[in-house]
């Protein structure tokens, strides 16, 4: 089964998966900025687009462009903001 | 606005969004086998899983594993198998 997600309101939407490292979701952000909490430790991926992140304890915000990742441990809080439409791959372990 | 598409009752799903390039989907497929046919020139970017692609005028299947991509030209019909959950990028121009 392909689970289709969404969240605040639709401006966030993502396909969940199973893949050969485990769950995986690929999703898509509108313009905005969003605040998400992770259950278990996340890779995000920038497929196409570009996100400002501020990682769980840091007060800076870093960019991230097409195909670069970074990672969030479970239990953590983070924040992004897309400039554009932007899609990701987010990997769950 | 992000578009959800489903194909062959759901075992295709897909998101839809504008990129810098022009449209752009990330999508899943079912383990199964699937013709697509195109209306525009397609990238298409195995992201996650593994695709085996008959490419239109060919009568081989060719396998593109993650990050690997192939191209097919508008108006054309080419056969995708997937032996596992497989995750993608379509850019279309």
């Amino acid at each position: 089964m392909i689970s289709t997600n969404e969240y605040f309101d639709g401006h966030v939407k993502s396909l969940g998966y199973a893949s050969a490292k485990g769950k995986s979701t690929v999703g898509v952000m509108e313009i905005g900025e969003y605040e998400f909490g992770t259950s278990t430790h996340e890779t995000m991926v920038v497929i196409e687009g570009e996100m400002d992140v501020k990682l769980p304890g840091s007060s800076n915000w870093v960019t991230f462009k097409s195909g670069e990742s970074y990672t969030v441990d479970a239990n953590e809080k983070f924040q992004v903001k897309v400039p554009v439409q932007t899609s990701y791959l987010c990997q769950y372990k």
